[in-house]
């Protein structure tokens, strides 16, 4: 198991779906900074299942507690601790798949690799475990508005073949929060709603592409040749449960344009070097170049269905899993406070990295 | 600037494209192993440029030599130093572009996050670079066939919209380097090439999409939460110059499917346990589970044109960039050897990562 | 900051002496083993203040938790958590230091470094950080035990001028436990709690030497040229707080030997290949060579003192630091425990990193 | 095997003794920064075998080379590799010892541990190895002099009982290069020469104590709790060849004070804390507080002796393994600069660390 992420600004989760707590440890958050508990609580309940009648029926207050790293409201640079307790678990919902691997969940590799999981639920691999990481991004997201004024903003562009069309998001972003699935565009965010409700009572689940745009990036971050920020940010965004693809910029997209085409033409404004087009994502050569930071990410539809599957059990077998629990039909919108959390990681620990090669 | 790959079985590339050398030491090879330096030559003759009427003109014949870590043709557990002597640089090629940015290349982000660059070419940000990583991908790919059967099969899927028909390729993997563009596929290979050679002589270029199947990779491999199998194989990826974009299994296709259609039935073949499908491509829980692995890249067109570009120089003054020197029209086909070494020293990795946890 | 030991064993500690918690995560146990909680609370009760009469008058019961990463008494791989909650701090002890200097403490030295320190003790200089340590060595200690037989046994070899003779103890190491200062030597013990109780009367303190003696640990572990096993043993014990000196085998000693007298013969034991002396201490070349590993470490005299002192404070000005609190004479006994906890989480850390290199 | 130092800084050695090369890859130099090849050559010279009378009778010009990482004398902040041709390796010399295990080496170990190892030389045990190290450590050395004016200077304190009185050294280093052994005394360093001769033609060899002093090092270098400056001076000191001891400051002597003796009394001077005494060493709290950083390494005697000994062979037979070779009767005036290189690379990688922290 590996549960920490980042090189100097070091974020470590732990804690299991069906144990006591699920939490995170930040080792190597600068000192003397002012820390915003009210940041980390919004964004873990833009996280919280039981948000709208489109996501799972458990309901977890997961208000989150800071034990270490912080005194008088500001940060020590010692590991910061924040704890989330588990209250609504409710293992029996389990006993059913205590021995049987549900198809295409970690029930069948966990028990390969480590030759026992907590079968009470999804342990480690339950979207339980990103609590830490939401918390954790907070904090990132927070010192880095401070410091560069950046902001991390991601939403839902498409659920099914329901998308927005492709190329940039020119529509602005104030809709995002104000619909159940993220999504800007607040008619398609109508048929979304629609299309998951109609999904949910089929007991079947859907996917989606969720996108982050990253503002006022500091120019120069990412470490060639092996930490590019696009490499770092796409090992991040798979690092989410559920997460099948990644891409920067014009992504596959862009593999049917002509380099005439594709290339981002220099110009200067106001003595800044930018681009016409930012079909780079904000990012060229593995490091930013002040544009517009666009990531893109696909989510496989939820595994959890509620329709009976073939499978095998542990002694090997077949089985049928029976279709049962309290789950999303659509993990999508719960997944864009998670990847702007995973995001934001990436971004401040280059931000630290690139800082150590010049003398105060 | 973070020139190392990987944990355990750790990887260093050094060296510009125009300096002296370039190459790699690899730090954690396991001892006493035969050590196949014929293995290593054929991938970078795979790699090199100059192979075909329609790759770069550039000759090098990339001769490697073993400084280190090897004894009577067994591997000493120290570091293995492999060096490549740079022959044909011609620097004046690059005269025109001391000062100035060429569009979606990294000359700006270098100079911008760096402050200096070796001009005399790509430097670090060159496929030059890549040469290190293909000799030591070579290695992984030995030590991960002679322990567990594994074949790392890299073939190209798509070049522009000419692309093999989505889902598995089914075709057999035997035409794959009967053809200049390395599709399996003989018949689409030869369109490919044809389109290659037009889009050549308008000096423009064009991107695709690098497929590679594993076979035979150990059941067990990836390090939830974050050092999942897929994250690192999209950073493995992502790090290869001209990629924007990564998929494993039914990637950003499979956000279309409904949970029902996309999970994998689990079913037991002879002992073991299997899955019908495979849209998982070969990682759950970001976990290897015994199938195929099966991962996609997408390189964009490539930056180098012959068209005169729009751009700015380093004093911010506007300024044309002319297409001129010796560049692929299209890196995909050599890209098809880089990204199996990515994968195979990702998996290397991962496969020393798991033993760890057991005792001898 | 920097609060995370080991690449594979991976041990994270958090926590402020006089904030909520102490506690630490233990990220890349292997799975599948029993877990030890009277292991881990024996060794917190050893490590504790107010043991004893030479002691701090400070009470703390010490109580571990375990949070996650077990599961029916199992290790499952997934990252263990442990906490113990901070219940006796009384920080109005502290307020006459609020914003002075203590003389050789970290006072200064943090404040500098973060710009920002919880005055209301030492917070993470405190040995109270320890807690975390001891805990998690009990679990690799436990390990090392039903893997291979281990044991790692600590005493103290010499408080100020009271020293063991030099050389290997032969004396046995029953009587270790039996008395306050863990020496296994009945009456220089007793002259050690003599001579404690005296300084502790005049206020001030007193320093010493910890050894470790490591039986049955396998051949074979460390890492050669950087992290030979020796040195990450130096850089475990120079971890710990108060520690200044370390030594392998003869260490300063050895020096004043030739190399004739000096080197170790081999000969066979039982088809084994064992050394005739052991001033190697059980290491060569950095590699554990099968004999004791035998370490020292020199605690100096506790900076804590009855004893008022000069300093400056934040402000520049001089100041007199007057002597109070509650604080032992002499850490040198409770510091047994710790080096203990540090022996065992290098070697647990070498032993899974050299199973790395078998396929299984 | 872990050939790589430094975590931002990273340095990577390659090579044995009796290969083609040894070499270094610096990873992670800052850019932009002058590149003094003369300074490294320099310290080079000084590591180096045959540079008088008392050293082995080897003869290597031990020439280095820059292949990559530098560009019109500046660093590019890619990876900087240096290399040195082996030239004078007499393989037949080792025949003697191709199956035997020489007492105190790491013959034994590095068989146990690899299964296998370059029996024609001491491979990456042997000294020669270090020739990366002092490389590195000058480039290191370079940069923390322009930056911080750090001065890095070591000596020889004694060798076998011959010693420079305990505590600081106040009679000024301008001697040390003056004299074979690189002892500040003068005439200590005579009888210590006399000393040397005598041994040498007895066949048997000597240890001896290096110290290290560091003017001007940074304030608010080291990352508590595990990474502290002193923890990693250890680790760096433990990883030479031959060192079997650590101190910081006062070390073990300090162990015989009372803590009213002990403590360093801050005072103000010139609007800066210092301290009356350095008794820490310049560390405090595992941070450097600006007064001098002094270290001390135990360096034991060489084991390769004249003489014949007593051991066993690859087979498990008792053997005489003869002394014969070309070898020091006392490695620790060639210490020095490798000693010095350890201690600059760890305060370079500390200054990196360190500035990562503050937002440029």
């Amino acid at each position: 198991m590996t549960s920490t992420f980042g090189k100097i600004f070091k974020v470590s989760t732990f804690g299991e779906s069906h144990g006591d707590v699920v939490g995170v440890v930040i080792d190597g958050c600068p000192p003397n900074l002012s820390f915003n508990l009210e940041a980390v609580q919004r964004d873990l309940d833009r996280r919280k299942p039981g948000q709208s009648s489109i996501t799972t029926a458990r309901k977890e207050s997961d208000t989150v507690e800071v034990l270490s790293g912080v005194f008088e409201s500001r940060t020590l640079g010692s590991p910061i601790s924040l704890l989330v307790w588990n209250r609504d678990q409710k293992s029996k919902d389990y006993n059913h798949i205590k021995t049987s691997y549900r198809p295409s969940h970690a029930d069948f590799t966990y028990q390969a690799k480590y030759g026992i999981r907590n079968w009470k639920g999804g342990g480690r691999a339950s979207a339980r475990e990103t609590i830490g990481r939401v918390a954790a991004g907070a904090v990132a997201k927070d010192i880095l508005g401070s410091w560069y004024g950046t902001e991390v903003i991601g939403f839902v562009r498409s659920i099914d073949a329901l998308s927005l069309p492709s190329g940039p998001w020119t529509g602005g972003f104030d809709g995002i929060e104000t619909n159940a699935v993220r999504c800007p565009d607040a008619q398609l965010a109508e048929k979304m709603v629609a299309l998951i409700k109609e999904v949910k009572k089929e007991g079947d689940s859907l996917g989606g592409v969720v996108e982050v745009v990253v503002k006022n990036a500091p120019v120069g971050l990412g470490e060639p040749v092996f930490d590019k920020l696009d490499a770092d940010l796409a090992k991040a965004c798979l690092s989410i449960p559920a997460c099948k693809g990644f891409e920067n910029g014009t992504g596959f997209d862009g593999t049917k344009l002509r380099g005439s085409q594709h290339n981002d033409a220099f110009y200067m404004d106001e003595g800044r070097v930018r681009t016409r087009t930012n079909h780079s994502g904000g990012v060229q050569g593995g490091i930013s170049n002040g544009e517009d930071i666009v990531v893109r990410a696909a989510f496989k539809p939820t595994a959890t269905i509620m329709i009976d599957q073939e499978s095998v059990n542990e002694a090997g077998d077949a089985v049928s899993v029976e279709g049962r629990g309290r789950h999303d039909p659509c993990v999508v919108p719960r997944a864009v406070p998670i990847m702007e959390a995973m995001v934001a990681l990436t971004l401040m620990d280059h931000a630290l990295r690139q800082n150590a090669y010049s003398p105060r």
